[in-house]
Formats: structure tokens, C-alpha cells, sequence
């Protein structure tokens, strides 16, 4: 399996940026599409309006019960209907980052419940996490959603509710990339 | 606070290399020196008999109340006592790796007591973790302790308790890389 990823912004790319928002802190500049390619993290960045690299990684929070529960639903990447896709970066604060291990559980699922609201948008809306807080990149998670444009209104859903946890008061920056595929 | 380290192997260095013993997997080559510098990843590496870098990162076991017990008990590197140290890389199996998190953490603590073995040698042996699995590195982690010579049989014993538990039938490689202060 690949484990390191870019996702490049600039003028080529297999997926169209319908457009960028700005949730919480600093935005990120305009390009009109998106790449997404394994690197080493040895490679040099080449030239781009913005790119963001990340780390397919072991799991950090979802218990054995919760992951099997999510298997059964989920649905992989790459189906011929999800036309669209999100990449929705995000850096959380240095309070969340001082927590330990259980604290941290604690607030993501015992308090807002975000393993188990993700997993009730499976599997119209799949999904797939990108670590990089330990990559020296200036986000600390980079997550790849895609669907079908019909789930669009329920992917919105989806963020609202999130954002509305207390898991979210930990976020300090958040921007959404909003992406179709350029056939 | 810096992050981002490199332990490199050659012929300078503050630190002695007494000798280097190959505990399982792999072995690593002599050298009679070694550095521990802040880096930036993006830096290239220095021609060296071996390197390894890692990342101080956020803990990924550890309890809020084992945490609060651990920091009354240690003390801090670079007391003038501790004029020897060990770095020890580590790199577990992808049966660990495959586990979720709250099996990870029933093996290494509930099943091996590994946080709290460590903390009975506290504040004789000092200790620091650095995470590399994530950097794309041969090892998933680097462990540095120090010590005063008077507890080299303290932190031995240490090391084979450990060495007796569940966890480390997950352990794939490990290096011993045994230290003085070159004063």
C-alpha cells in the first residue's frame, strides 16, 4: 500500500476546485484543479498554488467494535458515481494536542459522538483520513470525502453536525476544497 | 519546542558509541560516534555510517492519570549524572500496526504493564520517545534513556522485563546503541 501522498492545487489535475471556503482560520489561494499522487516524502514540491501532503496511518481512535462496524458499511473509493469529492484540511489546537490519549477519546466520541455520526452517512459518503501533523506540513489531517452529487445535501449535514460538537472547539483551522471530477 | 530530530552515526559526536547490539531483525553498522540535532525534514542527509530521525509527538497510550503520576516522578535529560544514555530503534509487526487503538493499548498496558514498569524505574533512568513509522523510516520509533552509571543493572533489568511481555512478540526489530558522554 502507498502511504504518502500530495494533493497539488494548480492548473492540471484529474479533479476540477468548483470552489474553496475558508471554515476557521488562515484561507488557502485559488487554482482550478486538483492532483492527488503518491510521493517520498524525499521528493522536492513542485511548483504550486498550494499542495498539502499526508500519511496513510494506523488508526488512533476507533475501537475493534467500532471498526467493525464501520467495515460492514463503508463503501471504498473510486466508485463510477462519486463524481465529487471534498478535501477538508484541518489543524487543531495546541490544547488538544496537550490532552492525553483517553482525554482525547473522550471528547471525539464519548462527547461528540464523531466515529458514529460519520458512520451514519455510510456508505453514500466514503471516506479516507490523511495524517500530517508529524510531517512538519501546517495541517495536522487532511480527509478525503467523496459521494454522488445526489449526497451532496447530506454531506453538508454531515459537517454541520460535526461542527457543532465539542470535539470542534479544538479546530483552529478548517478549509474545505470542493472538487469534481474532470471527465 | 523543536520536533524534528536526526541521531547520526560517524566520527564526531557528543556521545561515545560503546557498542551496538542487535536484539532482533536487522543489525545496524559500527561506528565510534554519534550526534542528536533538530532538523527539518526537508533537510538532505549528511553522509553517515547510519541515521535515524524522529518526531516528538503527542502520546498515544499514555492516561491523563498516568501521565499526572509520571511527570512527579521523572526527571528531566542532561542532568551532569546521567553520563550515559541508549537509543534504542524499535519497529513492530504489521500485527501491530493492524490492531485498533483499543487493542493496542489493552496489550501494551492492561497485558504488559509497560507504562507502569517504566515509571518504576523512575527518576533513575530519563527517557524520551521520538515517533518515526510516519516519516517513512526503517524504525517505528527511537527511545533514548539516561542514566547515571550506577544504574546501568537498574535499567538492564528494565529492559528484560519488558522484553518478557505480550507486547513485544510484536517487536520486529530492535537495536541496542549503548552511549557515554564525551567529555
Amino acid at each position: 500500500m502507498e502511504r504518502f501522498y500530495e494533493f497539488r492545487a494548480g492548473k492540471r489535475g484529474p479533479w476540477r476546485i468548483d470552489r474553496i471556503v475558508s471554515i476557521a482560520g488562515d484561507p488557502l489561494p485559488a487554482a482550478s484543479h486538483l492532483s492527488v499522487d503518491p510521493i517520498s516524502l524525499s521528493d522536492g514540491r513542485a511548483s504550486a498554488a498550494f499542495s498539502v501532503r499526508g500519511v496513510r496511518s494506523n488508526e488512533r481512535y476507533t475501537s475493534t467494535a467500532e471498526r467493525s462496524s464501520l467495515t460492514q458499511r463503508q463503501a471504498g473509493l473510486d466508485r463510477p458515481e462519486a463524481t465529487v469529492a471534498v478535501l477538508i484540511p484541518i489543524t487543531k489546537s495546541a490544547d488538544w494536542w496537550g490532552m492525553a490519549q483517553d482525554e482525547r477519546r473522550h471528547v471525539l466520541e464519548e462527547q461528540s459522538r464523531h466515529i458514529a455520526i460519520g458512520a451514519e452517512y455510510l456508505p453514500a459518503v466514503a471516506r479516507r483520513l490523511y495524517h500530517c501533523r508529524d510531517l512538519g506540513e501546517p495541517f495536522d489531517f487532511l480527509t478525503w470525502f467523496e459521494f454522488a452529487p445526489d449526497h451532496a445535501a447530506a454531506f453538508q449535514s454531515l459537517l454541520q453536525r460535526l461542527r457543532a460538537t465539542p470535539e470542534w472547539t479544538y479546530v483552529a483551522r478548517e478549509v474545505e476544497i470542493h472538487l469534481t471530477r474532470d471527465t
